[in-house]
């Protein structure tokens, strides 16, 4: 069978489950219990099911199978999905039908009258099944608002099980410890700080199910999901107990470095229960009144979760709302952000070995594919002490494959780079002192003129964001046309957020801040850290996108207000060579030559003779 | 008795009253039965009161009287307040306690405990009265959640009126109607289209508010409040009846105006009843079944009329939203902006004839007041044929006066202007073809580095904003950041918003759209008028404001989206002698230079041969 032919199989056998339990609809999302962005093999359902490997969410009925996702993904969820038997469907664009109105209009709206029938049925009630392990409750409210009173929301945990034959376990990598001197915060000061917060909420325990929530709460790290070095698991804290809930195997099977870490965080008082355990742990420690007030935050807990809490809130009040520990996560304290200083130093210093040798080898006739590009710095990066893997896949892309911002770059048989227009690398590590994100796009060869305007302009967009000052209170939503106004006065734009906030040695994405045109009011504040990464992007053509970490800084307090400003960490220069000087105001062209002279003089020193003498050409000011 | 002592015994008053009725709080906002943001002279219950005569919306309990206002009138509020019983509490400014949450932390958190008694009584609860006529649904509700069980609140509808024996009644001014050929849509066409808006929201029957809603849809025009074209009127359209509910005496009274203004408004099918029968009628057309599905816009429905409505809802069903005549109306047909384009024509002449006069005047040591100079303004305006009276009080402002950015210039005693540092002028007019709004600030001698470079990054601020370019779909709060980042960047701002929808001769501040820092989600569409007017305000020494209104306009359509820009409506030049030119970049030398030339060739034959080589002089380029 080929390989679209197991995925149309795989589709059917899901439709026979379905008549069987009498189900019209199952609702799958592309997510894992803990609302996670990226998610161990065992909850990657949809590729499972349909070989489509980005975000996105999916609905299957008794004759249709649809993906939802967002424009980065449009072009690969079109290829990948041709001939699977699911269609895509477009989200964050305008007019969209999201999942809750698709179902409404779909299954719920008299449309499943029998075509040709030639009138239409008064029809009954339909079932639409959610997988509640892996779906927000957000979501199962949103479906239950759309469809109304003719659908039944019926809660089935994990039900691709019976058709998944060796779907994986629930990843147990060994567990790491970091100290203060690491995080700047012990995890005792973090659990004490945890109890004031529930007390000033009058809440006496917090369940925390976000992975990243949970890795510096307690000063965790693992690599039980590709590239998030998170430990799966769920976090309990009252006034009295911490109880962490995580699977790593009986106590005699458990690596070393598992069981000392386990043993250091016992002698703090963390209880260490099983991952499976949180269910009914929960439920009994609500029933029994031992937590009278429960918080929790409903964009990361998971239908099936809630579900237990609902039943058993007969002596509890349970609170949800924001956690408190995104936002105290994303401002970085003074011992992470030395870190991050750390690792964008050493990942500047692999960045420009790889571009040089990328230059020459490419410039020499060497046969370098993108692959090979990739796995080149990823060994650049390997070498740096501390170094624990990449912060996400690499986006090694060259030419028109620049075009698709979320570029999954093949591992065998991807396009060979040779000297001609752009290439485009979005990379980053993750090191026990921090966390990298960068975006470099360089020419190899002879460009269009349009490529050298759309550098340009990303570029004009780039500074426009690396040099904005704003009052405190600012959110990032308020700040996003700073970049982009720079594209859209040559009317060009580009679909994804400006900037994603980013986490210490932790998820390369993390909330509560953004900057993007959404409405998120969550202000910038001094010690978040945040990508600043706009791009122009041309289908069959090329893509443009210069990206670098930003921390928010503080600038000036004055009666006009308390101004912030960005301090650039990346150090990573910006090729010149195809900067159209003329687009370029003096400000930009003196933010860019003191940047590449930064660059310059920061790193000369940890490169070659020839690697540094090729980065002061490449630095000279335009 | 002098002024002060008036307001402290009217205060006194309402305080027995409070005492006869049992209320522990009274509320009494600023505003009148509409939400309206200007008043008649009837609903000045704040200013009987206190003598204040800004926004702002009161609280009074047994010990305490205050008065909430937002940063644009703090100096004036603790100026006029002083001594006068009340005392200002502070609005839209980091962590303010707004009237719901004072009410309960004042009335309802145990803090009403006899002082000095050792120990806190355990309080009953409260009563809270609020002046339901003039308080919207939302200010209720937001109170009633505040205060929570411990509050009860009455509806008071006009409780002031037996402490306040000579207050005015409802203003009878004349009604003007205006055909198809003034405004672009005859009244039958916008019924027909209010009636087709309210079938796709399945209701069928429309009660109408806002006044300024209620103008625009029955082509009607009044005096009965200053500034704002407007008629006191409710209006209820079914999809058999109009009744407009509005007060103009025994119909033997009606002035020639009204009366055949009312003949054609018949003729067209609209029934003219009392004003105060709004509560009757609708009480019975909902009883009776005649209004099965009836919309309303609660921020503008006031909270004694909503009452009305929910006790006669057994038979109809009450749909709230904003109302679909706020957005329609702010989108501009080719007949309203063609008027308003010849409105800043007339108004621009106006506009160069005063700064002419008023710099001749000041520079040759006449004695011209900011009063004198407010009022030469308001003739010029009065000769346009088509004035129908100023859009607002006209802010008329020498030196220090003009940091406030809503000052009042007073009739006597105001300062008199001479020939050093900058003069600040905020006016506009109401024209039966359009509405105008415009700041100049102009030096009319020697000027400080300071008030200079304020006067440039002003300057620039407007010009950011002049020249955005911004994609469908982009909200006001999305690209306010486009002005004011000018300012930001040398550590200046302003505390009031940049942009205000503007009438089509109709109220000067109008929604859905605003250019401002808030979360307002509204799109900022082709055909919507709004105002441009960045400032810098420095107490005690001087202010800056320049504003034009500007045209949202499509620009380009292409793969990266449908972009829009806008289009300067305002015809008066910048003064460009005190320009730091050095601070200013190519392209916004350009922007000025070209619109300054633009302002000498359209008005230059329009003004006396002195007056036009005078703006030729002003407007040479820079």
């Amino acid at each position: 069978m080929d390989e679209f032919g197991i995925h149309k199989n795989r589709l059917e056998n899901l439709r026979d489950l379905m008549r069987d339990n009498g189900w019209d609809a199952v609702v799958i999302p592309g997510s894992d219990p803990h609302c996670s962005e990226y998610m161990a093999l065992r909850w990657h359902q949809i590729e499972w099911l349909t070989g489509y490997t980005g975000e996105g969410d999916m609905v299957v009925t008794l004759d249709h199978a649809g993906l939802w996702t967002d424009p980065r993904y449009f072009i690969q969820a079109r290829e990948q999905l041709e001939d699977t038997g699911t269609v895509m469907h477009e989200t964050r664009v305008p007019n969209a039908v999201g999942i809750p109105q698709w179902l409404a209009q779909t299954l719920c709206g008299g449309r499943i009258a029998s075509e040709g029938s030639g009138e239409e049925e008064e029809s009954g009630p339909v079932t639409i099944a959610v997988d509640g392990e892996c779906t927000s409750i957000g979501m199962v409210d949103d479906i239950r608002k759309a469809v109304g009173e003719k659908g039944i929301i019926t809660n089935a945990p994990s039900f691709l099980d019976e058709l998944w034959s060796d779907r994986p376990r629930v990843p147990q990598t060994p567990v790491q410890t970091l100290g203060a001197e690491q995080t700047g915060w012990s995890r005792i000061q973090k659990i004490e700080w945890i109890r004031n917060t529930l007390r000033a909420k009058k809440c006496d325990a917090i369940l925390l199910t976000a992975l990243d929530e949970i890795a510096w709460m307690l000063n965790v790290r693992g690599t039980d999901i590709d590239y998030n070095p998170v430990v799966m698991s769920y976090l309990l804290v009252t006034q009295e107990e911490v109880n962490w809930y995580v699977q790593k195997g009986a106590s005699q099977d458990l690596d070393s470095e598992t069981a000392d870490s386990f043993y250091e965080m016992r002698a703090d008082g963390v209880n260490i229960l099983d991952y499976g355990e949180i269910t009914i742990s929960l439920a009994s420690m609500m029933e029994d009144g031992t937590i009278k007030a429960l918080y929790m935050d409903p964009s990361t807990l998971n239908y099936n979760l809630y579900t237990v809490m609902k039943e058993n809130s007969a002596n509890t009040m349970i609170l949800g709302g924001k956690s408190p520990v995104a936002l105290r996560k994303a401002v970085k304290n003074s011992v992470e952000i030395a870190g991050m200083k750390e690792a964008h130093l050493e990942d500047g210093v692999a960045m420009e070995k790889f571009l040089y040798w990328l230059e020459k080898s490419v410039q020499n006739g060497e046969t370098v594919s993108e692959w090979d590009a990739a796995v080149a710095l990823g060994q650049l990066r390997a070498e740096i002490p501390g170094y624990r893997g990449d912060s996400f896949e690499t986006v090694s892309a060259f030419g028109k494959a620049a075009a698709l911002p979320h570029y999954s770059t093949p591992t065998d048989g991807s396009t060979v780079i040779y000297p001609k227009g752009l290439y485009l690398n979005d990379s980053g590590g993750q090191y026990i002192f921090g966390t990298t994100d960068i975006t470099r796009t360089v020419p190899l060869g002879p460009c269009t003129e349009e490529e050298k305007i759309d550098y340009t302009l990303v570029l004009k967009a780039h500074i426009g964001l690396a040099t904005a000052v704003f009052p405190r209170g600012t959110a990032g939503c308020q700040i996003d046309s700073l970049a982009r106004i720079a594209l859209w006065k040559e009317y060009r734009d580009f679909r994804h957020g400006t900037g994603h906030g980013v986490g210490f040695y932790l998820n390369v994405h993390e909330g509560p801040q953004g900057i993007r045109q959404d409405f998120n009011r969550q202000p910038i504040l001094p010690g978040m850290i945040t990508s600043n990464e706009p791009g122009i992007y041309r289908e069959g053509k090329h893509g443009v996108r210069h990206e670098n970490l930003v921390l928010c800084v503080e600038a000036e307090k004055n009666e006009f207000g308390d101004f912030l400003k960005f301090e650039t960490l990346t150090l990573c220069h910006f090729d010149t060579s195809i900067v159209v000087k003329k687009l370029m105001s003096p400000e930009e062209i003196e933010w860019l030559n003191a940047y590449n002279e930064r660059v310059y003089e920061t790193l000369k020193d940890r490169l070659t003779p020839e690697e540094a003498s090729w980065l002061k050409t490449k630095t000279r000011a335009l």
